[in-house]
């Protein structure tokens, strides 16, 4: 099987946010551009196999072996978007943590150049930036750096989003903290969500906030200020509007209990339910960086090339980072998350195509190019088998051979 | 307009659990038995008002003149009865606190004594027994006595509720104590109502006590372990299990806050949701018997006949118990609590309908007699104007005259 920069795919069940279709996907110049129920001339037969579009991954600081957040550089970027088509994420936003301001600062050009220079060849497309503060609360920091903590304000965000050559789509922050409620307004009259996180917000914050433009809520439930009946918090926020989206990552229970999530999803249902990966990519840290996990009670660490993981209660064990195979069960993955739940979704894949494909590529400000199979868009495709193994990845009609490399 | 133990009232807006509908209730010998859109003969005419049933409050300590569960006799159950179909309520559980077993067990006594005697002409119904606690957790005691817990046994729950007649209906108790899922299982055997209050149960443990029978939640979020994503509480639970009832009390934005009402009201819709009062009754407490309110930040306290309520931060106040105008607001009343949330409801007094009548009726096991304007029940009813006001109260076809007296 070959690219199909121009080409047609037949299937009996290609996933549309509306539904699930039999027939034929028309692509040209790595673009879809129609979907037809009959088709004469020649197509790749997929009859058997699931069509779907590919995953948008809009928080996630590294994977594979690039861990983008804390290595900052365009190699971590070129891995992470080599190693994300083999989990099904064809488009991703890099998304930073709080860190030191320089850091931050080099990040962000070195982003710009990657967005400018990456190809087709290169796999999951590097769509702008999501940043994780600095503007963020010291009160619910979870993995974030307390001495990284910046004040909010037009001026610095100015001033990273022009390193960025504008690339950055979304901002998460405190909207609690003084200075946010007028960059949230800037923010979003160039059309960048905003979302909550890390935040210690009361209800009537988070409500100012939403009238501000905020409309998002970062790992929701977690680093944020929780549910109370006489205080409804951010937690209780984020329930409670409608409209708002809100992101979950890894359904392994480490994050969020299961139930929590079937609550939030009865509440936000498809319409505004996003997932996310929220991967780290521990084996690109930088040397000798120690990384502890509060949740997995293990640290991470590069040592002479070699990551090490001491965790609180086990054995000391080691991974190299060039062994894939070893690599990629290190964190759960987008696609594991979405196996996890996909049974427990009102409508199947369909419910997939809207909380992992449509609505994050909304959110990121690409809707008119990612996140459905519609005439116009790219062609990012999944190829999968019944049990939702990924046999093939396009990313704007590129057949992605990496798939078959590692 | 006189008592219609037989009769017929017509009106263009009768509220049932289906909707509104224009015609004619016909009622025998104190029962519905029927309703017609047409209809020829001598009627009341009623067209202009609102018909609809007569609230069931299955959370009601005291009332008005009467505070039973701080009383524990027969004259406090005249009182509510009397009171409380002032403010719409036809029929209601008698609620106790934890308070000394013998205390409980008199009061039990009185409790029988007034079921089997009371008549009609005594205003609302006492449909039987709730009993908060004394099963119950230490943890989350509220306004409850620490000194007067017991442990969940059958033996014991058997001679209170002998003592009572066997007319306990309702049961609140923390699932989590040692013996409480035994109890659970045999009251459910029984057909009474096991609620979760006053707990600080896990996630694991009410899903535990649903499996053993619990299927309701006493004034939910309060009284109970929170909400947290990794251990959902008994605030989770009731928000996660659909099937399950949660009862709320006064929306004065004292105990809950509206958006957190409107949250349970999205998770539970009228088919789960249950209004009650949870009122106290202040006026008929014993002499020289403090009772400090937390949230109201108020002692009660009757001194002399005379009731004084001494604020934290204001002055102290005499209210004198004769003073029924000044007594029955000093706290919100359940017609009150009606008007307050009827415009947050998907179908205005047909929620109404549901929520305060027909659902409370069924988890006080009254299904049969209460909570519907159907034919076979009792003829509770309430004639409402177009802002609620009450104009005329039903019990049993008999016409409630101390509307008019106070």
């Amino acid at each position: 099987m070959n690219d199909v920069d121009s080409g047609v795919i037949k299937s009996n069940r290609i996933v549309f946010p509306d539904g699930i279709k039999s027939g034929y996907l028309l692509i040209q110049d790595g673009k879809i551009c129609g979907f037809e129920p009959h088709f004469s001339s020649q197509y790749i037969d997929r009859s058997e196999q699931i069509i779907m579009p590919g995953f948008v991954d809009i928080h996630v600081h590294g994977w594979g072996r690039g861990s983008f957040a804390y290595k900052g550089n365009q190699s971590s970027l070129k891995w992470m978007s080599h190693d994300l088509v083999n989990v099904g994420v064809t488009s991703y936003l890099p998304t930073f943590g709080t860190m030191p301001n320089d850091f931050l600062e080099a990040s962000l050009m070195a982003t710009a150049d990657y967005i400018a220079t990456a190809t087709v060849t290169d796999g999951a497309e590097a769509i702008g930036i999501h940043m994780e503060g600095p503007y963020i609360s010291e009160k619910h920091l979870g993995m974030q750096r307390a001495d990284c903590l910046q004040r909010p304000s037009i001026a610095s965000f100015e001033r990273f989003n022009q390193l960025a050559g504008h690339h950055i789509r979304l901002m998460t922050l405190a909207p609690e903290l003084e200075g946010a409620l007028e960059v949230i307004r800037h923010l979003r009259a160039q059309g960048i969500t905003v979302s909550a996180g890390h935040t210690d917000a009361t209800f009537a914050e988070i409500t100012a906030a939403i009238e501000a433009g905020l409309n998002h809520f970062t790992h929701a439930y977690s680093g944020m200020r929780g549910f109370y009946h006489r205080e409804l918090g951010v937690v209780g926020a984020l329930m409670y509007y409608q409209d708002t989206y809100a992101e979950v990552a890894k359904q392994s229970g480490i994050t969020i209990k299961p139930e929590a999530f079937d609550l939030l999803y009865r509440l936000k249902r498809d319409r505004r339910m996003v997932l996310m990966s929220d991967c780290m990519g521990y084996v690109d840290f930088p040397e000798d960086y120690e990384f502890y996990h509060y949740l997995r009670k293990e640290t991470f660490c590069i040592k002479q090339g070699l990551l090490e993981i001491a965790a609180d209660d086990r054995d000391t064990r080691q991974v190299c980072p060039c062994d894939y195979e070893t690599v990629k069960h290190l964190e759960m993955n987008f696609l594991d998350s979405v196996k996890n739940i996909v049974g427990r979704l009102d409508h199947g894949l369909v419910s997939v195509a809207r909380i992992a494909c449509e609505n994050p590529a909304f959110l990121a400000g690409a809707a008119d190019r990612k996140g459905a199979l519609s005439p116009g868009k790219d062609a990012d495709i999944l190829v999968l088998d019944d049990d939702l193994n990924l046999l093939d990845v396009y990313c704007r009609g590129r057949r992605q051979k990496q798939l078959f490399e590692d």
